[in-house]
């Protein structure tokens, strides 16, 4: 690493002589991959962009001159080019650096990139203000990815960018894939421009962008000639650059979908560590995945629809078997949802299946095409609640409070992968409404999570265990907290227990029992307390005169970063710990 | 009216020769002019479609084969000739038929469309849903305008669709103009395309959709033809079509923005009739944009933004004194969001304007882009609340619940024109967090609004009046309805109100001083009870363990349809009258 660890910041970067940059590269690339290797993290997107990240910083005067990494996991060389090679290994880590650029961790993070295709608006928000500053000279840039150019709202930035004089430089990042390989007909487009198929005029010449390329985005010789030529041109710019994700270590080329995120690996070889995770409960994807297909084995209605994320979610299982009735619309959460209503019309059971903190994406379609019309879409909220590493940009907690006030939604979490899987079940048979089932990312709780289908009552909540003077009321997993903490507690018998499972429509009959028999009520979700869960128990209690007391766990008006979902838990105080504590105390005052 | 009031529906039409229709186009747009002029509504888009309308139903087989009006106020042609000739005068009032497409109307209505850019999402999803039934000679048509197309919803229907074997039909209403005039890249791109200017290949065509046009979209044998000619296509196809908005009316035509919801008018001049709103207090609308501009005179800081509402958000004052710093970006909320944040990192101070309803359309730019990071953008929500006659796909009543769980993000709701004016103002002056100011459509309270400038403290509720008993906590304009039945209960001292202002903050300690100090507490909003400002209070006492009587006025759990915006308070039970007579009760009972 002779050159790496001479270089403080970009300036020193600047002081190389172009024919020192491919050694540079080559250090770059084996720290990032001896880091992720062993403290796990994104690897194959930062990998096709050292050259990129680079030459961009030889080249451009950073951090002067903006520069956005759109989704930013495939900022890491970016990271250690600008001053955190040093604290690069607690990337991802509670209280370590963030997997993505943020402002407050370094000038050089001109805007925090989780969610994709927010960099062209951002920069030509930065480069207005330029121009209106009077400062001609500063260069703006955005690398952005062939999949994320393909989402509606950067398709929105081009459009405007396109009829102003502002002076942007948006570098397509063309490697056919995002995290799963990148689709649709703008992708299709691109391919016959690499392969020179496609006709004269080039579809970003036509929205007004002085377009050149493509262009080797491995070669640093040819990026840095061209960043330097139209370095001086005014005006929106966009450059093709081919890069192969996962570049330099040849397994992650090959199989770009599993190195995207690999866990741990061998640096050398690039195998994958071995995972201990034999004797774990699945995934809550995986059930998904699996319930999804053998349902739609029986069902032949039943659509599955993904926005990008056929590993993630494990939709790939029916896309495989299903090719035809099984989606991946891209990197298009709207248009994902508006599909699926405009399918429910025609009597088809659509399964859409969207992370919590993308549903956000398409708030709108969820009110306007379906709940309006009441359209019986089953949405699968997967990734609800805290994330765990990848942050605060992703955390899934704010899907009951933006889901709760919408009229005719059902909103349901199950408490493991069995109620999963009977409510996917349910929903398939035919609901009267649509329907949003909310499941965490991860492991569940039941090895034998494969039994035979059972029909849930729709607002139907259950009692787990009878109490007698204090009530608490979970929602989703969390409530396998709550059992822990009676166990542990030697089943404590003041204490009842309800698996509420729907947040709307509540069981109200249920209610008013626990109202009427319990003193204290405590509710506990993984969600924003504010207009939560919580919220929806205190509009019940007060719609119905109860004045019992009512102690809400939930997640405080705050953001929370990044950290393994058991830390973010103690952080929040929803906690086994912290609830256990103040069930003691409050034992102790009956 | 001899051919049109012969049709029953479109199976009579099509039993019309073709040289009858141009008559019959003749008749239909008299008959739209005649209707709109005393009963009101949108006039210039449906005008605009006459023959396009006709054409569609007269080729196709609807309602067998599916068709969807983007932007549904083009389609009173549509519903006119489907069934809806009789009871058209009941157009947009309570209790008749909608002012845009509805699917429990009609039959002919495949698909409700209030916002922008969802029809091609839809009929998508529709025509998938034909292959797999093996329909394969359904015909799958969408109207979509050149503003709308623009959207980044529609650019992701169109990006999938382009891959697919669906049997779809784009039908690009091409009028430079949504309500204001088109903008965009993608516009100027087609402005060339008329021309002729455009090279070789055609953008639609890079997505690999068939492309022919532009044709005349107000000759009916060309129609008639080209649709003719299509229909025997498979796969996506996509024409575009040239139209006049407000065709047949010269006043229309002339000037398209005002007549394309003009209010009463003369159906033979298109004169229009006077309005008797000398004596009202003004628009909301132009308090914002008078005073943005005022404010936006003295600190060259200050940005407008509006998403194609720069008429209605009376956004043009700025936009036309100062042009560079003042953008209308077309129908995309999201850039709108997104654009703002970046600018807001330069230190720019932007006013994102945006309808209530809108918003959910960038919900998670404002959580992702702006919240996250902190960043100062004043977010201006116009149309909150009821809107009266547009109706259910148009209501702000959400926006309360969907942003009070937003960490970071201050909301305001002024109670009149002078609170709005000061808010800006203070907010302009520099605030540590973004701020959602929220308010109505239509006139405010105050004949002179004008005056000097006050700074608001972000957080302070204000007593309006003291009482003994029943603490009124109002939110918005609301409010001057709770002053009123103060009134007209001959200032009962009992009753305390409080102009609370800022739903997030809370005044804490105001709050607290009211709670010890009245039994009774009444919160009263305009928006939906669930999560809503009610429910923020009903959190604050359950944390204080205050056990006061709360009741709350709010929006009921389900979804309003148009009427007056009167008619609409009294249906959701928040109007004078309800609310009196629940306060008289009350008095009795103390």
């Amino acid at each position: 690493m002779a050159l790496l660890s001479q270089l403080g910041s970009p300036i020193d970067l600047r002081k190389l002589k172009i024919n020192e940059l491919p050694k540079l590269a080559q250090e770059l690339r084996a720290f990032i991959i001896d880091i992720v290797a062993t403290k796990e993290g994104h690897l194959g997107a930062s990998l096709g962009v050292v050259e990129l990240t680079i030459a961009l910083h030889y080249v451009f005067n950073t951090p002067n001159d903006n520069l956005i990494w759109d989704v930013g996991h495939q900022a890491y060389g970016h990271k250690i080019l600008t001053g955190r090679k040093e604290i690069f290994e607690t990337n991802r880590q509670l209280n370590g650096i963030s997997g993505f650029p943020k402002r407050s961790e370094s000038e050089y993070d001109h805007f925090g990139t989780g969610h994709s295709s927010t960099s062209i608006s951002a920069i030509l928000g930065m480069a207005i203000a330029s121009k209106l500053k009077g400062d001609s000279n500063r260069n703006h840039i955005a690398v952005i990815g062939d999949a994320s150019i393909a989402s509606g709202m950067a398709f929105e930035g081009l459009n405007h960018a396109g009829v102003t004089d502002a002076n942007i430089l948006i570098v397509l990042n063309d490697n056919a894939i995002g995290i799963d390989p990148s689709v649709g007909a703008l992708k299709r487009y691109l391919t016959n421009v690499k392969k020179g198929t496609a006709k004269d005029e080039n579809i970003f010449e036509c929205l007004n962008f002085n377009y050149s390329g493509p262009i080797d985005g491995h070669d640093l010789d040819t990026l840095i000639k061209e960043f330097t030529r139209l370095k001086a041109i005014p005006g929106p710019k966009l450059l093709h650059v081919i890069t192969t994700k996962g570049k330099g270590l040849k397994k992650a080329e090959e199989n770009q979908v599993v190195y995207h995120a690999p866990g741990k690996f061998d640096s050398e070889t690039g195998e994958l560590a071995p995972k201990s995770t034999e004797n774990l409960p699945p995934k809550y994807q995986d059930v998904f995945g699996y319930t999804l297909l053998e349902l739609a084995e029986k069902n032949e209605k039943i659509i599955g629809i993904t926005p990008a994320m056929p590993t993630g979610s494990s939709m790939k299982y029916m896309m495989h078997a299903f090719p035809n009735r099984a989606f991946d619309v891209g990197i298009a959460e709207q248009h994902a949802v508006t599909l699926a209503a405009g399918m429910a019309t025609e009597g088809l059971i659509p399964f859409c299946n969207i992370y919590s903190t993308f549903l956000q994406r398409a708030y709108d379609q969820v009110i306007h095409d379906v709940a309006l019309q009441n359209l019986p879409v089953i949405f699968c909220l997967d990734r609800a609640g805290f994330v765990g590493e990848d942050g605060a940009t992703h955390h899934g907690i704010y899907d009951i409070a933006y889901l709760r006030c919408i009229p005719n939604l059902i909103i349901f979490t199950p408490i493991n992968e069995e109620e999963l899987r009977n409510m996917m079940y349910t929903a398939q048979k035919g609901l009267k409404n649509p329907i949003a089932i909310r499941y965490p990312r991860g492991s569940g709780t039941t090895q034998d999570w494969k039994k035979p289908f059972q029909k849930i009552n729709i607002g139907e909540s259950l009692e787990l265990r009878k109490g007698s003077d204090i009530a608490i009321l979970s929602i989703g997993p969390i409530g396998n907290t709550i059992t822990e903490i009676i166990s542990e507690l030697d089943h404590n018998t003041t204490i009842g227990h309800y698996n509420m499972r729907f947040v709307k429509p509540l069981d109200e009959s249920l209610l008013k029992n626990i109202f009427n028999n319990y003193g204290y009520i405590i509710t506990v979700e993984d969600g924003c307390k504010i207009g939560g869960f919580g919220s929806s128990i205190l509009e019940f209690a007060n719609n119905h005169n109860f004045k019992n007391t009512i102690k809400i766990f939930g997640i405080e008006d705050s953001f929370f970063e990044h950290g393994t979902t058991q830390e973010l838990y103690q952080l929040a105080k929803i906690d086994n710990t912290t609830i256990k504590k103040h069930l003691q105390k409050l034992i102790e005052t009956l």
